[in-house]
Parts: structure tokens; C-alpha cells; sequence
């Protein structure tokens, strides 16, 4: 099942690196630079961090066939896209926790301890965006919004501790999948966020 | 031949990141590094990418001072260099193209696949630059310009190409390389570009 | 001693990670992140540079909490940390250089040659806060400021130096951590800076 959500969810976050590369104006190869680099950046720095070699999409050219063409069509379907806001709003959520469920099983194969579990999860959920946002010179989205990192974080917890409990991987899957999505669409639904840190010093300039 | 091209191609993108962090005031370390990081950055994710350690440049230290005295250097012929302009366009696209030959070696060396040697390429011709624009703050200029990246693939696919056609190395080195160049020069003589995607929403706020 | 010291500094760094975090509006989690990749970033890109795998980190799960709770404990002590200024710009110092010689260790372990050492040195030692700046949008300061990559790689210089000369590593790590801070400390007070190289060009277009 998970196989089908993670080309679904690489498709959508392509997109959405597409459209951050055409708010920049970008030209064709910065659009499917950007597409490939949102969808894929994130395992790539995952793999990139545990030593993970070779890096999973090197060994599967469909992903990058997939992620470069997602985003060269959304060029031409951009127009209608912003009807189907709602609609990609869940196609992403489904995405981070997708990407999160990954990203913990290839740390857990490596034997990595258990917060590098997590992290390797959250890295996996989130890197992309942050990739397409370094790109695009503005200060990374995923750090400032609503409950998204954050939705990632709890979903790799639940899913190892449920791993402890001695339930089976593929109902494990299902129940994190399907409380994470809750999560995150109430969050986004009820503008749920965590409390910010505003701070403007006038003379610390490290 | 294109050990020679590489070492002038280092120098003379050493020399572009040292002029960007000019522009940024930076102070003479500022200079070196990214002077360091224009020149054999590309190489440098390349090979974290393709897992190809040790990383070429730490086994070669001239490469190091080479790209260093160039980023100093820079700051005493700096105004100069303006008359200059059209030698050092040519000096960055001999650059690009000869980096994108050297990357696909490295994957090919690998055993990676075709897709991937095509990147290996093309990452070693053109993150030097996205490097320099992100530690000098601005979107990365090759995403935007007139073909360069796009110059990058070509060549590394034709190169390909003529290796499974049974082409020696030499004679398709030195095929791809002038093709290549010739391609570049034509796209900044008569100004070709890739069409550009502007997109500006509304709401869209992922 | 040097290891009490990179935890009195990794605490340091991911209190200012926090600062930066803080000024760019940033949630709960932004801060988190960026306080882990200020403090630990360095000796990250070290590893994956010199293909040091596993991370450092990834075997030491308490560095992630420390730094993680110093991050997050900011927040709650950031009004009274300007007046604690001139207590953090040592603390920030001492961390610099602890960094920097804990760098060279690693790459000497790994037999590269001298001025990779150099180089990894300095890497542990600025690439931290480059990271903080370049996830908070903004041109990285140590590559603008008075005497900071210059301290780090004095002291890293000075280090190979004594070694060389047979002089014991405790001594030698007393004496080149001393050496630097008091050179760190120097440029700080006397505001010592290096030559800023400014260059506006009108055409020059790369």
C-alpha cells in the first residue's frame, strides 16, 4: 500500500515545487529541478545523512522520470490548480506521513538507535520542502506553519511504539497512516499550530 | 585535454563566486571560500551523491590553492574585469562543459545507470553555481539564465550516445566538448532561453 | 577536558541557533531544528564530507537532547540574554574552537592530508552557523564579520604545527585552545576585522 502513496505523494510534491519555481519565475529546467528536489530531496538527504548508499531514487529512474514530468505538466494545469487547493492540501498530507513511515524503516534496517529513527523519519517528511524553499531564497514554510513537522514527528513516534508493542507491520502502517492524516487535516482544518518565538533583539549580532 | 580544461574551468569559476561574494561585502574568507565552493562544489555533491568517497578534491590539495589564490587574486583585478566579461563567459561555458563530461566518467566509473550518469553530469556542471547563490542569499541564477543547465544536458546525453555508438573517447570528448561550447555561445550570442513559468496566486499557501 | 567543553558549546551554538530561529517568527519545531543544526550541522557536513559514516550524532543520542532542550529552553530565557551578551560571544568562542580542533582529530583518524585536515578543522567549526543562516534566509555572517573562520583556521594551523613538532596532545590542546581564544577574544574587543572586497558591477552578468 505504502508503495502506491509514495508515488502519489512524490507526484504531489513535484507539483508543489513546481509552482514555488514558477512563482520565482524559473525557466523549464529550474521547474524540473525544483519538481525533482522536492519530491526526492528529502530521501536524498536521508540517505545522504545515514550513509545510506546508493541513494534509493539512483536505483529507480521511474521516480525521477515521474517527479521531472509531474512537474513540467503542472506548467500547463497551474491555472486550475488553485480550485484544487483542498484536494492537494490532502495529497501532501498524505505525502509527509507516507514519506515519515519510509524514512523510519530504512533507519531501522541500518540499526540506528531510535531518535535517529525519528529524525531520519522527520528528514524523509520534511527535506524536500525545505529544499524547494532554499532554492526559491525564502526562509523554509514548513518551519513557521501550522502543525506539519510536528505531524511528522508524532507519526514516527506512534509508529515505533507500536513496532514495540508487537503489532504487525502492516496494521501498524494502517494506524499510523490513518491517525497521522486525522492529525494533520484537523490541524489544518482548526488552524491548530504551535506557539512561535518572536525575538528582536537590538545589539546581539552573532 | 580535458584535465587542462578543467584546471582553467576551476580558475575561472573560482573567479565568478569570488565576484559574488563581492557583491555581498564580504571580507577575504568570505572571498576564498566561496571562490572554493563555485569551483569544486559541483564535484563536491556529486560525489557525496554518488557515495564516490573519498571526495576528489580532498586527494588532490593544488585544486584547493588553485581555487583559493583564484578568489583572492580576484579582489586586485576585479576592476578590470568588466572589459573582460566576454572571455569569462566563454572561460564558464568551456567550465560547464567540461565538468559535465568529467561527472558522467565518475557515475559511468560507478556502474550507475544511464539516467543518473546524466545527472551526475549535469550536478557536477551547474551546483557549484546554485552553491555560490545560496551562501550569497539570491535565487540561483541557473535556474533563470538562458541555456546553461539545458547546455549541460546535452552534452552530457550526447556523450552517452556517442560512447554506445562505439565512439573512442577521445574523438567523443572532443565532439561533445565543441558541440557543446558551440551551443553555449549560440544561446548567449542570439539570446535563446527555455520558456519561463511565472505563476502568482492567490491563496495557494502551501 | 575538550569534551566538556563541546558540550558547554554545543549548548552555546544552539542557544544562538535558537536567537535566529526567533527572529524569523519561526514555531516550536523551527527553533528545535535550527538549535540541533547550528550546534551539531558542522560536524555533520564534516561527516558526510569526509564520508565519516555513521554521523557522529547518530551515536550520541544525548547530544541530540541537549541540544535540542537548549534550543527550546531559549525561548524562555531570550529577554534575559542580551544582558548575557559578552558572556555568550566566549561561550560562542570557546565553542568555535573546541569544534575546530575536535574537526582536525576526525580527519587526521581518517589519514587525509593537511590541508583537508585544515579544511575539516574549519568546517566543524563555521559550518554550524552557515547552516543557521542559510535555513533562516540570510547571508552567512561569519563569512562578513570580524575574525571568526580566520580564528578557526589559525587555530587549526597551529595545532598540525605543535603536533609536528612532537609536542604532546594535552599540552597541545591547552595551548592552541588558549592561543585562539585569546586571539578570538582580541578581535572581538579591538573589533579586528579583515579587508571586505566590494564589487558593484553594472554588467557583469553570470
Amino acid at each position: 500500500m505504502l508503495i502506491y502513496i509514495y508515488i502519489i505523494a512524490i507526484t504531489a510534491e513535484a507539483m508543489s515545487g513546481a509552482l514555488a519555481a514558477g512563482r520565482r519565475n524559473m525557466d523549464l529546467f529550474g521547474v524540473a529541478l525544483i519538481a525533482f528536489l522536492t519530491a526526492l530531496g528529502g530521501g536524498t538527504v536521508r540517505d545522504m545523512l545515514l550513509g545510506n548508499y546508493p541513494v534509493t531514487w539512483t536505483q529507480h529512474p521511474p521516480y525521477i522520470y515521474l517527479t521531472i514530468s509531474a512537474g513540467l505538466a503542472t506548467m500547463l494545469v497551474a491555472r486550475f490548480m488553485q480550485k484544487l487547493h483542498r484536494f492537494f492540501l490532502i495529497l501532501d498530507a498524505m505525502g509527509l506521513i507516507a514519506f515519515t513511515i519510509i524514512g523510519c524503516n530504512v533507519a531501522l534496517r541500518l540499526d540506528y538507535q531510535t531518535p535517529v529513527v525519528i529524525m531520519a523519519g522527520m528528514t524523509t517528511g520534511i527535506f524536500g520542502g525545505i529544499l524547494r524553499d532554499i532554492m526559491c531564497n525564502r526562509t523554509p514554510q514548513v518551519l513557521r506553519h501550522e502543525l506539519y513537522a510536528s505531524v511528522s514527528m508524532v507519526v514516527a513516534i506512534l509508529y515505533l511504539v507500536l513496532m514495540r508493542l508487537g503489532v504487525s507491520d502492516d496494521i501498524n502502517t494502517l494506524v499510523s497512516f490513518c491517525l497521522g492524516l486525522a492529525l494533520r487535516l484537523s490541524a489544518i482544518y482548526w488552524k491548530w499550530s504551535l506557539p512561535t518565538f518572536s525575538y528582536s533583539p537590538n545589539r546581539w549580532e552573532d
